[in-house]
């Protein structure tokens, strides 16, 4: 599966794909290029870096809610409500800002940065993308009442508590998974696809309202003795928080969001940086994980919305088929769009 | 040969890099990749585009002179001091900002773009990276009494006459270029890179003032009975105005500018869209031509530094020997460099 830049008669340029498809006990139903591809998880990680929010009580101690724990699960496009919340969460927690140790950028939503560049806001750490991670990790410190400075740090225990989580959903041994400083300041984990899409399908055993029942996950561990792993209850939280707020996860017209609202409560997809994208199809048991082996955005969220549709997510968003190029004239010269299919 | 970003341990995407390096008689003397990979030669054709204002006669007619000739084959960075040239060869040919077709674009240099954004400069026709090839372009029609309107469109005498100078020089007959429309509107033309090779290799035939003189091109012709091309002294002329005004080809701090300047009098760089490159060895006698296959321009850009020194040119400039990455915290989290060498 490559991603293709098509103008005129040719193609101009092509982003090549890797995939895995797995389900939840760990087997490989669908690929393209080399799905034990291993590259940093980035923010596709978010999710099982918010775990330990449920797992350790930390939301429940703090009253932390539904959106605010999906902007710690989010890569958000900082739109002023988005920002309301993550300051909501840092008062809850007892922390401000200046607690923050992400960097500022301009908004991953072109229209959000435009607005801003416009009226000269100042971009400041909670105006990242990660400020909801980051105000989670530091909800996660003030929980355990361990320091809330240098938490981004690979020997914090903050950052060790979320390893220990990343290793347990992608079952990889400690001393396999890379470690990385992500662009926001915190750990990053290298990892294959493949363990990647593994965790996110571990995340369909998670059942809405099921404190203790059996999850669709848990019955398929019962017929596997060799598969250990129980979806805990924390993870439907997650799960859940996620499903009821697609706007927080990415933003308005961004990928994550418009894959999420197209297919109501089936769905999780999660971008990374540098061309990674993974997702939850929760009817299905499945769990995707794709990188760009260029690291092109675009690119990947083409390819995550042709691997969602061949699925049987259907259709795309149209905004997800195709993406025209237009040039400085406003003439359409081409277009970028997938070519391949997934071998299974 | 590829470019990779590495990031920790890991490298975490590449960028495959596919070049021909050939002698003005068309021998492909290294490669990386595939020599004859089809693409569109983009802003790499501009040298092309203007050679036909020496040929024709129109330099002379307009006495348009050698900075608002390196102009006519940048990709200029919208730099005040390029503007008001653009802006000056507009007024010797008797046209205006408005007969200009190009789009405006931010400028590609960032401190300019920044600037210009700070200080609410609107950008016309006039700022395009290509308003100089555009405004060559008006002075060649005028120079013909063809029209001015519509110059952008393949019909056009123009365009006709630019795509008979391309077929020249690449030696590739009009059947096999293609063509589409470029990101400011012209014509751009699809060929192999080993073509676009050839037609830089044929300009180190341009020797500084000889006007008949036995050129090395034509001394390497007149021992190859096959090769009948003539290096016409027009191309001296177009070779002479970028090795002057290296600063006017891109402008501060880019690489073609940056790659000129390390080597005066001994390269000419000239970087296209979406992934291209090329450039001429004058002293070697050799053209190169590569792409980077889903486009990356630094890549592309470092790439180009890279093989240039493999041919001699050493060393690279420090800032196209790898380009650190800086996360959103200021610290140096990786960079981008190249791997591999060409295989001669």
């Amino acid at each position: 599966m490559r991603v293709e830049q098509v103008r005129g008669s040719l193609v101009e340029a092509w982003h090549d794909v890797h995939v895995a498809v797995v389900d939840s006990t760990g087997r490989l139903l669908a690929r393209s290029g080399d799905p034990d591809l291993v590259t940093y998880w980035r923010s596709a990680a978010k999710p099982f870096q918010a775990l330990p929010l449920v797992e350790d009580g930390v939301v429940d101690r703090f009253g932390i809610g539904t959106q605010e724990l999906a902007l710690c699960c989010a890569s958000h496009s900082s739109e002023p409500g988005q920002i309301a919340l993550v300051r909501n969460l840092l008062a809850k927690i007892g922390c401000s800002e200046r607690d923050l140790l992400c960097g500022p950028h301009p908004p991953l939503s072109e229209r959000v940065a435009s607005d801003y560049a416009t009226r000269g806001v100042r971009l400041t750490a909670v105006y990242s993308n990660c400020s909801g991670k980051h105000a989670g990790m530091l909800a996660l410190a003030r929980h355990h009442g361990w320091p809330t400075e240098f938490y981004t740090r690979l020997e914090h225990p903050v950052q060790q508590r979320c390893l220990a989580e990343v290793h347990r959903w992608t079952e990889l041994p400690l001393s396999e998974i890379g470690t990385a400083v992500d662009g926001c300041g915190v750990v990053c984990y290298g990892l294959p696809l493949r363990n990647m899409a593994l965790a996110y399908a571990k995340l369909a055993g998670a059942k809405f309202g099921m404190r203790n029942a059996e999850s669709q996950g848990e019955r398929r561990e019962a017929s596997d003795p060799a598969q250990q792993f129980r979806i805990p209850h924390s993870a439907f939280r997650i799960v859940e928080a996620m499903l009821r707020h697609p706007e927080l996860v990415a933003g308005e017209g961004r990928p994550c969001t418009e894959i999420m609202q197209a297919h109501p409560g089936r769905v999780i997809a999660k971008l990374g940086a540098e061309g990674v994208y993974c997702a939850l199809l929760r009817q299905e048991g499945l769990g995707v994980a794709l990188k760009v082996a260029d690291g092109h955005g675009v690119a990947a969220a083409l390819a995550l919305a042709a691997v969602l549709e061949e699925l049987g997510l259907r259709p795309r968003p149209a905004s997800l088929t195709a993406r025209p190029s237009v040039n400085t004239r406003g003439e359409t010269v081409g277009e970028l769009r997938v070519n391949g299919r997934l071998e299974k």
